[in-house]
C-alpha cells in the first residue's frame, strides 16, 4: 500500500493504480511516519511517498528515528530521488561543480545559533551554499540575516540562483546576486544557491568552474 | 545522438536503440565535452551521458565552461540525476537529514590547502560531511589527513558510512567509525559519509536525527 501527502500523490497517479492508498491532506509528518510503521508492523508492505529525495532533509530519518523507538523490527529501505538540490542546480546551469554545503534556515528543530555558525563556516571556506527552507510566513528575517553573514565573506556580485517549485508547473528560476537577492521573491518552496568566489553567470546560466580552464586549453586546433 | 563513456552507456542499452551512439573508452572528459559541442554546433541534437547527477561534481560544468569559450551559441539543458551523495545516503539509511557539506579530496584541480580549510570548517561547524574522490592509487594520503582534521573536532565514535560502486553490481556498504574508518576498503568509486555529533547507528543503518525526538513524543497511545 501507498501512504503519502495528497499533494505528492497527485503527481504520480500512474503508480497508484490497483493499490491501497492512504492520503493525508494535512496530517503531520510524525503522524504519517507513525501510521506507516504501524501498518508495516501489522505485516503490510508500505511505500511512504516523499517529495524530492526522502534521504535529504526529508522523511527517511524520521521513519528510522520512530522505528528505533518502537522497536518492532520493521524492515526499511530508502529509494533515493532527485532532491531540491539536484533539481535546482540543473535548472540554474551547473552551480554545484565544486564543494558545497547545504544549510536549512528553519529553526523549528535546530537552534538558530548553530545555523549562524554553519553559515559563517561555509561562507568563510568558500563553499557554494544551498539554502533550504529560506523563508516562511513566520520566518522572514532568517534569509536577511543569512545574507548578511555570507556577505561578510563574499562579494555582493556573487551570483545567486533562486528556484521555486522546481520541476512543478509553477516553477520559477531567478538569477541574481548576493547584493540584490532580497529584491527577488523567495518563499516556502524556494531553494537558494549562492555561488563561491569563482562562480560566474553566462547567458542566463550559473556555473561554478571545476578548475579545468587553468589546467587545459579548451579551444584546440580541431574546432 | 548519444555521447558517453562506454562504461555508462553499457548501463542504459534500452535508451540507445535506434540512436547514433559515440562511445569513448578512454577519452578524457575535456575531449568528450568538446566533441559534443562541436556536434551540437553542426546542428545535431546531442545527449551527453554522465554518471550520477551531471550537475554534481560531473560533466555539466565543463560543458558550460567550454561553450562559453567557444561562443557558438549552442543551447544546453541539464537533466538532474541521482548523485553519489543521494545513492550512498539511501544505502546507509538516512545520514543526510541535517545540514551537510560535500568535499572532494582530489587536488588535481584544487589546491590542497583549500581542501584542508574546507574540511576543518565543515568539521568545526558540525556538518555531516560527504567525501568525494576519497582515495586513488596515487592519492592515498589525502583520506588519512582528512580524517585527522575531522577528528580534531569530532569523537572517534562518530559513525562513518562508506559506499563503493553505489547501485552497481559490485556495490559494497560499510558502516564504521571515524576512529576505525581507515581499516575499511576505500577506493576510486567510494563515497565516504561522516556523521555529525548527533548521528547514530541502529540495526546496521546510519541516521542523523532532524531533531524531532526532542520536540515530539513518538510513541503515543495509538500504538
Amino acid at each position: 500500500m501507498v501512504v503519502g501527502y495528497q499533494t505528492y500523490l497527485d503527481l504520480i497517479p500512474e503508480l497508484l493504480g490497483g493499490k491501497e492508498v492512504v492520503s493525508s491532506q494535512m496530517m503531520k509528518e510524525v503522524d504519517r511516519a507513525r501510521q506507516c510503521l504501524a501498518l508495516a508492523a501489522d505485516g503490510k508492505n508500505v511505500a511512504l511517498v516523499s517529495g524530492g529525495d526522502p534521504g535529504i532533509y526529508a522523511m527517511a530519518g524520521l521513519v528510522f528515528e520512530m522505528a528505533r523507538e518502537r522497536g518492532d523490527g520493521v524492515k526499511i529501505k530508502v529509494i533515493p530521488g532527485i532532491a531540491a538540490l539536484n533539481a535546482c542546480a540543473a535548472r540554474l546551469g551547473a552551480p554545484l561543480m565544486h564543494d558545497f554545503a547545504a544549510v536549512s534556515l528553519s529553526d523549528l528543530l535546530t537552534p538558530w545559533e548553530l545555523i549562524e555558525k554553519r553559515l559563517a563556516a561555509a561562507a568563510a571556506a568558500d563553499f557554494v551554499i544551498a539554502l533550504y527552507n529560506p523563508r516562511s510566513k513566520k520566518r522572514t528575517e532568517h534569509i536577511v540575516r543569512a545574507r548578511e553573514i555570507i556577505l561578510a565573506h563574499r562579494s555582493p556580485d556573487t551570483p545567486v540562483g533562486i528556484v521555486t517549485g522546481a520541476t512543478r508547473e509553477n516553477e520559477t528560476v531567478t538569477l541574481t546576486t548576493l547584493g540584490r537577492m532580497l529584491e527577488a521573491e523567495i518563499g516556502m518552496q524556494s531553494c537558494v544557491l549562492i555561488g563561491n568566489a569563482s562562480t560566474f553567470t553566462w547567458q542566463g546560466y550559473m556555473v561554478t568552474p571545476r578548475g579545468y580552464s587553468g589546467k587545459y586549453q579548451f579551444v584546440g586546433a580541431d574546432r
